[in-house]
C-alpha cells in the first residue's frame, strides 16, 4: 500500500516544478454522479500566472466527455510507488470498472473542483477549463490551475516518464545550477 | 567534449519515445543569416500521425522571431553530458553572442529545414510549424515534424527533466511493464 502523505498548499505559479519535468500524470474526473482515473502523458506547462497547462485527452477515452462536460478535472502526480496503478488505470476501461475501487484508491475533495483527487499521489492540481478552442481539432484542453498541494516530503520524489510500449524513465536523483536559473524558462 | 554518435532516421510516429518522457530539450533556429539555440522546458507531444508537437516560446526570447519567421525549428534532445551548455545557452541571450561558438557546438543540416541541428545532442526533430493559432495568445506553437534522427546507443540515455530555479531531474533508469501497454497513450 501506498504511503500516506503529510500535504500542504502549493502557491499556484510554483507547480511547474511538479510537472514541467515531464511526468506520467493521473486525471480524476466526475459528471452526473460518473467518476473516472485516466493515465496522460501528453502535457505540459503553458503560463506561469494564471496558472495554465495544456494536454491532450484523446476523444475515445472514456474520460473525454467526463472532463469536457464538466469542465474540470484533477491531475494527481503519482509516484514510482504507484506504478502497478498507473499501468492498471492506463489499461482499462472507466466505462467497465470503477477505478478507484479497482485500484484501491481514495477519492479526497479538492478547493474549487468536484472532481475528486487521489489521496495516494504525490502532488494534486485542481484544474477548470480555460480555453476549449483546440478540443475538437486536436483534443487539446488548456487548463487554468485554481487550487495545489503537495506532499511535504520526499522533496523530489521518484517519478515515472513514459516512452511507449509499457516502458518508463524513472527521475528521481536531481542536479543542481542554482546560480544559473534559466532566463528563458522563469517567469519574468 | 561530448562524444560522437552513430546515427539513424527515426519513424515519425516513434518520436513520443524521446519527447513524452518531458526533457528539457534546445531548440535551434535560423532565419536571414541569423542563427539562435534556445533552452526548453514547456512541450509536449500531440499526435502521433501526423507527428505534431506543441511547445511555448515566450515572445521575449531572441528565437521567437526566428521561430515565427522561418516557420521551422530543430528541437535537438540533449542528454546530462551537455548540462553545462544547456544551461549556458539558457543563461544568455542569442542577440548578443553566437551560440553554437561559444559553446562549441555544431550545426548540422537536417532535412526538409534551413535551421541547423546540433551534432554533438542525442537526437534531433526537424520541425514545420503546422497550426499557428495559438500563438498572439498563448506563444504557442504547434509543430510537425517532418525528419528525425537519433544515436542508436544508448537506448535509454540519461536526460535532463528541469524543475525551474536551476534544479534539474535526471531520468535514465528504466522500469517497464511491456506486457501492458497503456492503452490511453498508444496509437489506435
Amino acid at each position: 500500500m501506498a504511503r500516506r502523505y503529510m500535504k500542504q498548499d502549493v502557491p499556484l505559479e510554483k507547480i511547474r516544478r511538479y510537472l514541467e519535468p515531464g511526468p506520467i500524470v493521473l486525471v480524476s474526473s466526475s459528471w452526473e454522479g460518473e467518476r473516472n482515473i485516466m493515465t496522460m502523458g501528453w502535457h505540459m506547462v503553458m503560463e506561469f500566472s494564471p496558472s495554465l497547462v495544456g494536454c491532450v485527452i484523446a476523444s475515445s477515452n472514456h474520460s473525454f466527455e467526463l472532463v469536457r462536460q464538466s469542465r474540470q478535472c484533477v491531475i494527481n502526480l503519482p509516484t514510482t510507488a504507484l506504478l502497478d496503478a498507473v499501468v492498471g488505470i492506463g489499461t482499462t476501461s472507466g466505462s467497465e470498472i470503477d477505478k478507484f475501487e479497482r485500484f484501491d484508491l481514495t477519492p479526497e475533495t479538492m478547493e474549487g473542483v468536484d472532481a475528486p483527487a487521489i489521496r495516494e499521489c504525490h502532488a494534486h492540481f485542481a484544474c477548470r477549463l480555460h480555453d476549449d478552442s483546440l478540443v475538437d481539432k486536436y483534443n487539446f484542453f488548456i487548463w487554468e490551475v485554481i487550487a495545489a498541494r503537495a506532499a511535504r516530503t520526499p522533496k523530489h520524489p521518484e517519478t515515472l516518464h513514459y516512452t511507449g510500449d509499457g516502458v518508463f524513465m524513472v527521475a528521481g536523483k536531481v542536479v543542481s545550477r542554482r546560480s544559473a536559473a534559466l532566463l528563458s524558462m522563469e517567469p519574468r
